[in-house]
């Protein structure tokens, strides 16, 4: 693959997915920061790269846009197939995308920062909606892990058996969203260990928000 | 495929999804509606099928159970793989995906009735909040597709060029749903074109609301 641009913002959790996943198949990009807090995303330039005006978005080296963080991940393993994210048994490929769904569409977009202002200008309010719906889909991601292991998908310490997949990719932020909000993650220790073992991995530290130009701890 | 048990709820956008995929595909299957109206979603034997306590879920010959629409149209398309619902071009395969998760976690999860209910028991507050954010997604998935005809992905009438694909899946009851929400869908014209397109096709009239058992047009 030629060169490409990543457009991101440091902690924005479905950049951190696509960031990670760039890292691991050893795509060669360049980076953009899309300040967040600034506006940045609505500008027409962040729009045509991505029309919901959101991070992130990859530019490829003809100038062709694409976002979606699952549309990204899925394309990258088409187009660089190794290391391999996914894995090669169509069930286990289902499993997967069903965990990394549960975090896609019942998790991530409950609480992000442009929801959670719509739905409350009371941080007390934002954080405990954010805090259910995060509950909600790890308490369900942590049931499918317990199926997974019952039907002889592997009894961890990933999502998914004994390798990283795209899964773990989202799994990690969405437990670094959690404790955010003040999550009691301790309920569920299956979720804890496939964070532990995808944490363990080359690149998931450098992928981490903190690791970034203009991130923080803070 | 052996037989299978689809479960659904006749008017949910995400059973209407995979109801029109198992048609398509010539799946065979007996059919199990879960009263969201009545709760059965939240029973142990559904969170069993599917640990969010949602529709749909399609459980197999030998007792095992998928859930998250994509998932199950992803594994629909690598175990029965004709007719095809995703293109056969790694570039169009992700404009596909990219469609699709507009719709599944921008638009469908910030309208889903459990959401609205914790947002507000008042209808009015429900409906500017559905509204918007049909709105918000209607109209990115407009613009993509305007990208899409640009950069020479086929200008309709389908969402991706000639042929329906997974993403017309996601649309069409994605549409439906926005009018329920009094949006006025006629500012997305290839929108509208692609959700006729796909309206013509075989089994999308079948697979509606409208046309299953308990489903009415009130």
């Amino acid at each position: 693959m030629q060169r490409c641009t990543f457009y991101h913002y440091w902690r924005s959790s479905a950049s951190w997915r696509v960031r990670w996943a760039l890292a691991i198949k050893g795509v060669e990009h360049d980076v953009v920061g899309v300040d967040l807090v600034a506006g940045e995303q609505s500008t027409p330039e962040h729009q045509a790269r991505n029309p919901l005006g959101r991070v992130p978005a990859l530019v490829l080296a003809d100038g062709r846009s694409l976002a979606e963080s699952v549309a990204i991940l899925e394309w990258l393993e088409e187009t660089v197939p190794a290391p391999a994210l996914y894995p090669e048994d169509p069930w286990q490929r289902a499993r997967t995308r069903q965990l990394v769904e549960i975090v896609n569409a019942s998790v991530q977009p409950m609480q992000n920062i442009s929801m959670l202002r719509r739905l409350s200008p009371e941080v007390p309010v934002q954080r405990a909606w954010a805090a259910h719906y995060n509950e909600l889909g790890l308490g369900a991601y942590e049931a499918l892990l317990g199926q997974i292991a019952a039907e002889g998908g592997g009894n961890g310490p990933f999502s998914i058996g004994d390798r990283l997949t795209a899964a773990d990719l989202f799994l990690v932020p969405q437990v670094y969203g959690a404790r955010r909000f003040q999550v009691d993650v301790s309920r569920f220790p299956r979720v804890l260990a496939a964070e532990a073992a995808a944490r363990a991995t080359p690149h998931a530290e450098a992928a981490r928000p903190e690791n970034q130009p203009g991130g923080s701890l803070g």
